[in-house]
């Protein structure tokens, strides 16, 4: 019998709405995972197990009854310190929760902890292994709650994406990330860095916890499966020449079984719209990021990490004309993926070059993500398997904006072909 | 000799850059006039003179240095109480400035206090009066810091604009309120309600002051002047049927002053996909302010006002498709304006449908403001008289997205023409 602290989420939601599993046993489950692995993983950032028993003992209801959920800590939580990663916010405790995990506390969710971000979510990263292998970095920013749900720490979690800080984590610890289209869920109470960039997403261990998460969050339908095969886009770009072989080779293989599963799947390369978002990513990133950080800057310089403050020099030093132009490159790369999806459903591409990469200081490259993050539109990373070290890959889908409840019905179909 | 409270912000600024005037004089200035005003005015939710006095003491650099300014209570202060309007958040003491304050100190602005906000800048009202009549309001939600800017308090001043809570409030005083581009200013450490609306903007005595502020926050020249005169787009939409006699005509009469200067006039009416915009506009920012407070909600509604929890109930019970079409109606919108303004310079409106309203229980209705702002361009209201009551009118300008330093130019041709 599967323990329950390695069930999918929406599996324990059903069995919990059946009787067959207590949110205390699901909660107690976890934390027994977290006292054996949590000394290796360090997935959180902070933990204080009183409040997820006693959330466990209170009567539940809603769409995510008695689910233990991860929190990112670039989001407040009332109850527990949020620090952002960052030692200038050492001890915060913020009055409210933000938006998102308010709304996770009404829809019945238990959230289990803070999870380990890297500073501000950008790329010094925090102490967290791999679930996989301690040795090899989870990814980032959001490291803590995608190591998390592979360790089976909490079934559910949040994480952000202002580059790949969602999929690229999801991909190297196996784990499926999605991020919604811009803007679905609120920001309120989170530290955001890039206005233009920066996504909450979500953490599970399937496509439907995905699903079922950001579902409970928005009150949009995205259960809906598909009647149909897809037409799907395949992508090498922009991360092409970083790929390592047996990722590039597994990209053709998944493209290939969706084929064979009756998908019409086309190749493509990028437009140069898109190509020139790719350039225009980080002056938007950075240029926002050093904005955002202004108190920081001014009064703690010191305590922001040499790799930021060197890159936020580097922002604010471009002429802000770059900026505003780099801004308009990614208004018409969103209307340039809109007329080139018009004839696909789903776009199929790499959700991080390689396997992760050996070494907790640094986080990977977010080669495969960037582009996508900018163009607004959901993404999805979903486990396919291991590559040349034994360690998880993973492969991203991606939708025009708004195209939610489309994209999870196609990962689901992906999905099904991967693991049938 | 006129009060240094009495300066325009442009015209202080050169003085102390000259050595004619000692930021130290202009600070007391500024206080001797809040003693002797602000217990009818209530401008401040919270107000420590030693801090400005503190300030002025310090050798000052940059674009802003030794200028004082108001900030409105929904931007965070490190060194005084945000309490966004709100009951829940009274004695909040933030760790850090909001990106705009830290930004505003760096430019060698000085922080005068913290300026009333409506709850959570919506519309239940604060305390303020109008400096012009006490029985009548300021307008809102940013009403403690144009009646500020308007009193002799301080020369610029923040406000935040999600329907009309910049232009209004300005028209409403007397002063010049200036709403950048969405996103232009960086909205870390905001209370954001709307993340598709809510827009940082600011206040001065004329155009130039709104240009010098806006420019030292972005980096941006905004200070081009015209060589010739503009296309104007004469328009009495959306809230024309609200306009009062004296509104209408004087918006005919600045649009005749205009032409007689050289500008090219046209009268045009609204196309139907800016008036889906009017109709989008409460769902949009009602729905999304629910999500934004869902922590409050959940947590502290017998401290919401009725009215507040009222529109909030509502927008929470709207289908999500309501929502999602009402965001891409402003899509829709934004192009269609743009491709509107493709044969004008800029469009010339009303500011607000009549002088400021009697009584301080309301705050004036915003339907001269809300379609502008929802299509995310630069909008600027200039005081153009008085009306039949003796309180000031304004008249409002428009462009299109990113047309800041434009609006501006052709913001400072009209100034001319109606104080020449």
């Amino acid at each position: 019998m599967t323990n329950p602290a390695d069930l999918p989420a929406a599996e324990a939601a059903r069995r919990i709405a059946a009787g067959r599993l207590a949110p205390a046993a699901l909660v107690e489950a976890c934390l027994d995972r977290i006292a054996a692995r949590e000394p290796v993983v360090r997935a959180f950032s902070s933990l204080e197990p009183a409040l997820p028993r006693r959330a466990a003992a209170r009567p539940h209801g809603g769409p995510l009854a008695g689910l233990p959920v991860g929190v990112k800590d670039v989001l407040d939580t009332a109850d527990l310190p949020s620090e952002y990663g960052s030692p200038i916010w050492a001890g915060h405790r913020p009055r409210a929760d933000a938006s998102a995990v308010a709304l996770t506390r009404a829809a019945g969710g238990i959230i289990m902890g803070k999870t380990v971000t890297t500073e501000f979510a950008t790329r010094h990263p925090g102490p967290t292994s791999n679930p996989h292998d301690p040795a090899r970095t989870p990814g980032g920013s959001s490291q803590g709650s995608a190591a998390g749900v592979a360790a089976g720490f909490f079934p559910l979690a949040f994480g952000t994406q202002t580059a790949g800080s969602v999929l690229r984590p999801a991909a190297y610890c196996g784990v499926t990330g999605f991020k919604p289209s811009h803007g679905l869920i609120h920001r309120a109470g989170m530290k955001v860095m890039s206005e233009s960039l920066d996504t909450i997403g979500v953490f599970g261990r399937v496509v439907e916890d995905c699903a079922l998460f950001a579902g409970a969050l928005t009150r949009l339908d995205l259960t809906a499966r598909a009647e149909s095969a897809p037409r799907i886009a395949l992508c090498f770009g922009p991360g092409e020449s970083l790929l390592s072989p047996d990722s590039a080779a597994r990209i053709e293989e998944v493209a290939e079984r969706c084929a064979r599963a009756g998908a019409r799947v086309t190749r493509i390369t990028l437009p140069p719209a898109l190509q020139a978002v790719v350039q225009a990513h980080p002056v938007v990133m950075n240029g926002e990021t050093a904005l955002s950080l202004a108190w920081e800057r001014a009064t703690a310089r010191a305590l922001i990490s040499p790799v930021l403050n060197e890159r936020l020099d580097w922002a604010a030093g471009l002429p802000v004309a770059e900026l505003i132009a780099a801004r308009t490159a990614f208004a018409a790369g969103r209307q340039a993926f809109r007329a080139l999806m018009d004839s696909f459903d789903v776009l199929l591409t790499a959700a991080a070059p390689s396997e992760a990469p050996l070494g907790l200081e640094a986080t990977g490259d977010p080669a495969c993500n960037a582009l996508w993050t900018a163009l607004h539109g959901p993404c999805i990373s979903l486990p396919a398997g291991t590559g040349a070290a034994g360690m998880p890959l993973g492969v991203q889908l991606v939708a025009p904006f708004g195209e939610d409840a489309a994209l999870l019905c196609w990962a689901r179909w992906v999905e099904d072909v991967l693991t049938g």
